[in-house]
């Protein structure tokens, strides 16, 4: 042994990265190892915001007829195929009040989470700051870091009754006075998320505008997540629409994934001015180089056949259902939450459950705020997966959500009424 | 205007990160608007390399089935789907000589390029180093920039007497004692390519078990890019197979899209320890979050059914067929050539070729070295378009390839016989 010491490798030489090295384990693979250990099978899944269902048939037959083409199985174009991107433009442009130029203010990147890391590493350096509102898109946290950048955190202020009546995700309200605070020299961006998840929140006009004028005053560049944005039951603004000055300062991210029920497709774009598009999508070329062909190319039937079809109000609709159907069951128990604006989830507050005292939770889980118990616990006894959203704050404003869990409604009517027929179960503990 | 000063946004605000900003005009663009500015349409393009031709049916097929599953649609998992992993691992294992575990020593990204990315990210800090050879796939060096790392360069040297005649693409070497030469205490990281594009090569077993025991020696992450493995016309070794410390060392990086002629799928993935192998999932994770779902699915089946079809065995004799038709036209213009030992690029040696002294070439092609000028010159004056592989070099290793062109073989035979006609235009020129 000792005579290999001078060959031996530095064990040191192959330890990761700080940037993915040592994390807490994730609350996904949480949910899903308690999923499956838990003793009621199969579960009901209500966590991760997948579809139960398929996208609409005239999709995936594009889809299918693409895959017979040569030029639609090979590299698109880094800035994607030009009939999506002339697809987008022609979809998006009556929204904007403009016409979009396909070719310079669209760009197509690898699901909207690579488009919103290709925004970060298109702009961000060390010692940039970027504003996030709390609870986030858990996937922001490292794309920031990733490109180096500091985060500063905006958190949503929860309806004070919110433990004790539901009301409208409209009462999760932004402190102006405190998001100005957070704006210094090195403030590079912020970003939006509306239709919000997790919290279904739509942020209105007059939020918009205020947020918009503040980063026109500050000169910031604003990140605005609608990946949602055919999923709102309250009037939806977009904030790229309030003002020119506004516009010209900002990337608005879609996702094909959310819009066409296939989120393992990983088709998404931004949207945005010539002089920001341009960099996002240099990054992305770099990043991924060019964006998956064929389902590009189903991506951009499913825009040009969705007017025609009826697509994007029935897709609200029948979200829109789902919501009220599954909701009932916290009606009945009596448990309150904030009735969504938009999106697919719904966050219920469950202060009212009493949690066995003597409840044997594993380590990982004991040693996080409450909501990861009531996670494990209504997987364990219930058989119902739903997400615990402390994951999406910084510790320090964990208690906030500390009594909330997350449920995906984007899922089959039975699988809903299942559920519910579960979660019928809490009474026992209330 | 005067009295909006104190409101205007620094305009510093919207500037591009330093890893995007400032790029030189790439040699893609640049072969695509000389394409299309050329007299001659359409243009035989032999420059990037994706297939002219569809992938296998039963691979299609699949796809086309997996568009029929919402769980084929929906995200996958982040480390990959587990059938592909399987399939993966089993037809790997028979050549690493031992059986793959695919939960742990198998991870699904999104394309070799994002892969490698995800290795960089991995393991790759401020201050450390890695080691390249050239010339690269251009795409390493914005990726390794990413990381934050610094990039030494080992160049292979070309052939003596690659302008006079027609040599083995092993005739591009290795020097050992410079590549040793650059290796300190921050190397944390080499990278390879073989089969290799441009060159053709396939590192010999000798040059990668000298590569591998210097990586052993000083604790060198290697990171095979083997994305050409199943086109080898010479005994093909893969690193990993050397030993198993090397092994113990080593990530191997495979595309689906390369395997099945599907460049546009954007399916790759790593195969490794597990120690390496959950750092690059873990970087995986946030940059894609999961890979493309129902193309996964085809990938799948690709392997599943690849053995029986027979279809290595014809993927390979198929290229090797289009290298030798296509050669054939160096042969007869006596343009010496790198007999490439795999993958589906040559290089042809294009010293004898006399550009017309006024010939006006454009100022940002003026500016670059001989085989930018031989590029543009071929596809105005012949309508074949090739790649000038300095691009893939630094400033000052250039000199070694200026007078090389690529071209990519993986094209219909019409289309190479077309390309022959008008290269035979050529003798005009010498
Ligand atoms: C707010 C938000 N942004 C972005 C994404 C990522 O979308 P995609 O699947 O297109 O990458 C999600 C997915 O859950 C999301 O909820
Ligand atoms: C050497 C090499 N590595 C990696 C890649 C990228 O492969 P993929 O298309 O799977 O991202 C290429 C593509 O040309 C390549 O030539």
């Amino acid at each position: 042994m000792a005579s290999a010491s001078a060959s031996t490798p530095s064990f040191d030489r192959f330890k990761p990265a700080a940037r993915v090295a040592g994390q807490k384990q994730d609350v996904w693979t949480i949910v899903n190892e308690a999923a499956t250990a838990s003793p009621v099978q199969p579960i009901v899944n209500m966590g991760q915001g997948f579809f139960g269902y398929n996208p609409p048939k005239y999709v995936t037959d594009a889809a299918k007829a693409a895959l017979d083409r040569v030029d639609c199985n090979q590299y698109s174009p880094t800035r994607g195929r030009p009939r999506l991107k002339k697809a987008i433009a022609d979809a998006y442009s009556p929204f904007f009040g403009k016409t979009l130029n396909p070719e310079t203010e669209v760009t197509i990147t690898t699901g909207a989470n690579e488009g919103m890391l290709s925004a970060f590493m298109g702009f961000l350096e060390q010692d940039d700051e970027v504003i996030l509102f709390e609870p986030f898109f858990d996937q922001y946290i490292s794309n920031i870091q990733m490109a180096g950048a500091t985060i500063r955190y905006a958190p949503l202020q929860p309806p004070d009754h919110g433990s004790i009546r539901t009301s409208s995700a409209a009462d999760w309200t932004i402190d102006m006075a405190a998001l100005e605070k957070l704006i210094n020299p090195r403030t590079k961006m912020i970003v939006l998320n509306t239709p919000h998840n997790p919290v279904g929140k739509v942020f209105s006009k007059s939020e918009l505008q205020a947020i918009g004028d503040l980063c026109v005053k500050h000169g910031i560049i604003i990140l605005s997540d609608e990946v949602y944005d055919r999923l709102y039951y309250v009037p939806f603004t977009r904030i790229a629409t309030i003002s020119p000055q506004i516009a010209a300062q900002t990337l608005t991210v879609g996702s094909a994934g959310k819009n066409f029920y296939a989120t393992g497709w990983r088709v998404g774009w931004l949207i945005g001015p010539e002089n920001l598009i341009k960099y996002v999508a240099a990054a992305h070329t770099r990043i991924c180089f060019s964006s998956v062909s064929p389902l590009q190319e189903a991506a951009a039937v499913g825009f040009e056949k969705a007017d025609e079809e009826g697509f994007w109000e029935q897709s609200k609709n029948e979200m829109q259902g789902k919501m009220k159907r599954f909701c009932e069951v916290f009606d009945e128990l009596g448990l309150p939450y904030s009735d969504p604006e938009g999106g697919y989830f719904v966050l219920a507050n469950l202060s009212k459950v009493n949690l066995p005292e003597d409840y044997d939770f594993p380590p990982h889980v004991a040693e996080r705020p409450r909501d990861f118990k009531l996670s494990w616990f209504l997987i364990m006894e219930l058989g119902v997966a739903a997400i615990p959203p402390t994951e999406f704050y910084t510790e320090e404003n964990m208690h906030l959500a500390e009594n909330y869990l997350r449920f995906a409604v984007c899922k089959e009517d039975d699988v809903l009424e299942k559920a519910k027929e579960r979660l019928r179960g809490l009474r026992k503990f209330m």
